[in-house]
């Protein structure tokens, strides 16, 4: 990463590439929204599968879903969203805005001071103490602090008259609480055991607009896993590295991410702890893992009147098991990988190339195909569909070599395979790394397997 | 595809293995709501990988995004979903349910009439004459049709006073049409190209629950092609054609598909074709290909104020380019590859063998890695660690083999390794064929290369 690279940068980058773009961009925007462009989707894929990869694919203690987004209402009546879910949240008397009483602390002393364990007095108190203006307006003005409910409402029914007020979820996991009979059953599976979920959640927050990370909609990658209380502590440690070993893999840097303990607990929890990465604008969480014991499943049980019991078939004990949660924002973790590859490298010649150093394996394209010249195209879309049925590959006719190389360099392509006259005669093609800008001469066959090899995750 | 299976079959197949659970399922279900489950998740991420791998991977000429759910409200009034958007209902004035009148007539005809092109007044005509009662209690004592726009609606705001009203989006492709010029831009790429997304969409819809086919949440996977008029009805044949050859190659048999026109076109349309699907409950829409016109780009820079206009950059010529839109619904297609898929065979001993018959490329599991004995798990992990780096795989050491194949054939499992005391000597296993159930000996080191092979899409 480029040293004290600003967001608007990373931003502007985003866009001006296609990787993301403000959401409903031609009607002005709309509040914190974002849209995924051609290189982005990919990108974003790509961390979901490794992911996946990892977290499921791997083991075979672990089993997906994709459960809905609309879930019937008493879902949100047993999690206690309904009741006391909610930030504390201040108006700015003069211009109407709303903010995160926390988040304006934290924003104001730049991530020095911690928010979490203070209570609305004490956060008023500070604010005041600290002078803290309303960052739209300047104005000083506050209201005393009050909850909000973030949970999206709308309404579902066949009559009008009896329309049920429905909430878009605002987090995923409690479609593997209510599914954990169900994929217990089929796979039967033994305690412990895990089950995983990547899906979008939504709140209706109030977000300090920092890009991707904090938006109304947002992607989770998270799984629940049950075991017994007695091994609970060893599987919440085992998580918290498996967390850490997996974003370092995919190429954040050690000394851009720290382990976070929560300060508070909730009343249930026994051990909560965040692995915070160093964001342009400060250190910041980009994943969680909480012991949640066993209210969870005991909640379920309580509102549905359905047993969440486990029998052990070894020891016949039968028993609510206790969760350990471990998730991760796919697009937190998205912003996160664009910052750490961002970079900007000073030639021999003088001039500045932008390069993003994605590990291969979730860079949008693995390789692009350039032709020489235009009339070495029908060759190149020769090469271009022998490798597209493995990777996705960007093709590009137009333009200088060297223009066509930088443009790579930006949207963070591992390798690019020239296509040149001696191709037509010898069937070899020219493959510059992106990183050290060296080339190699390769046999055509040989792209395959020399590009899976260096993909390999 | 068993002769005759009903729906009822599929869906409780569906839930006892694992592919689809009832959403909310613990508190009584919710309205059309459905979990995939372990299996489920992974056949339906196959299908949407395929998809994606064919319409945007192997070509040049098409671009993913992935936009948000939540847009501008301004998008709507735009594409005339506020204002027009809505399915004729009647209600039963004895038990209050809501029903599409399009559906209660197709259904009471068995698909053999079509609706698509009658006047309310007609439809009010038709369900009298043929003396249509409700499905639900029986009785005959129907409201008039009336409009009922499908929007779910939800409001967004960081103060209650001024709460925005909000939707969820009814369809993707206004995703595409937003940013055309985003992608246009970033890509460079002339016209003819396509944008493409793969994402959910919501409506508040009367559903007459025939399982996954129609949900208030669902996943299209659909691309708009922007184009020059004077090629567009090409582009429309060929679409039409390259979506036969879709789901043909998925394993959807021809004689269960069929081109089906569009009676009634929206005003401005030049063509719409559906490609129907023989589902248990009869022939119903699986995708469409649709020629839109300018009218998409247009209504959007009316809206906006931003033109949408494209520079040929060959011929000068500026215009609003003409869009040939493809959809399919991937929970409908999943839910067509599980009828197709879904076999009983009587086997020489008697007994009844459950397979699904799924393409290799999307069945959840690749392989099923299975130790004769519980004393070889250490070796069959080892050969689970190989194989799981590439592909899912599952592992099962409970019970006899008989009863673990049976198993991984009710799930679509194309192959399972199974380790025997053989194995810990030579490092060869048994590979046994879903299909054909013949048995075949590897070496493990082989086991990649032919799997690899087997699954290639």
């Amino acid at each position: 990463m480029k040293q004290n690279v600003s967001m608007d940068k990373i931003q502007a980058h985003c866009k001006t590439v296609g990787f993301v773009f403000p959401g409903s961009e031609i009607y002005g925007g709309f509040a914190n929204t974002w849209d995924f462009g051609p290189i982005g989707v990919e990108l974003k894929n790509n961390i979901k599968r490794a992911w996946w990869k990892k977290f499921v694919q791997e083991r075979t203690d672990t089993f997906g879903v994709d459960c809905a987004i609309l879930m019937n209402p008493r879902v949100w009546d047993a999690s206690g969203h309904v009741a006391s879910f909610g930030d504390p949240k201040m108006d700015c008397k003069n211009c109407k805005q709303r903010f995160r009483a926390d988040t304006l602390i934290e924003e104001h002393s730049k991530g020095a001071v911690s928010a979490e364990a203070m209570t609305n007095e004490q956060m008023e108190a500070y604010i005041e103490e600290h002078n803290i203006h309303c960052p739209h307006c300047g104005a000083k003005d506050w209201t005393p602090i009050r909850k909000f409910n973030p949970m999206f409402i709308t309404s579902r029914g066949t009559l009008e008259a009896d329309a049920d007020k429905v909430y878009l979820r605002p987090e995923t996991c409690q479609g593997e609480y209510v599914n954990f009979l169900n994929v217990q059953r089929t796979t039967r599976a033994k305690i412990p055991f895990a089950i995983a979920q990547i899906g979008k959640s939504f709140r209706n927050e109030i977000t300090p607009g920092n890009f991707l990370f904090r938006t109304i909609e947002f992607e989770q990658m998270e799984l629940q896993k049950f075991c017994h209380d007695k091994d609970s502590m060893d599987i919440y440690n085992d998580y918290k590295q498996q967390a850490w070993n997996f974003v370092t893999s995919l190429g954040l840097q050690a000394d851009h991410l720290r382990f976070h303990d929560h300060d508070k607990l909730a009343h249930y929890a026994k051990a909560a702890c965040d692995i915070q990465y160093l964001f342009p604008m400060g250190w910041q969480e980009l994943n969680g893992v909480h012991h949640r014991g066993t209210w969870d499943l005991s909640r379920h049980q309580e509102y549905s009147g359905k047993s969440m019991a486990y029998l052990d078939p070894f020891t016949n004990e039968k028993y609510i098991p206790t969760v350990i949660e471990y998730s991760i924002g796919a697009d937190r973790l998205t912003l996160a990988l664009i910052c750490e590859a961002y970079d900007e490298e000073t030639l021999e010649n003088g001039e500045t190339r932008v390069v993003m150093h994605f590990h291969p394996a979730i860079a949008p394209y693995k390789v692009a195909v350039l032709p020489l010249q235009k009339n070495l195209s029908e060759k190149a879309k020769e090469v271009f569909s022998k490798l597209s049925t493995f990777f996705m590959c960007d093709y590009d006719e137009a333009g200088s070599i060297g223009k066509r190389y930088r443009r790579q360099d930006q949207i963070g392509t591992p390798m690019c395979v020239t296509i040149d006259f001696d191709t037509l005669e010898d069937n070899t093609v020219t493959l510059r790394d992106r990183d050290t800008m060296e080339q190699i001469r390769l046999p055509i066959e040989e792209l395959v397997p020399y590009i899976t090899n260096k993909i390999a995750f």
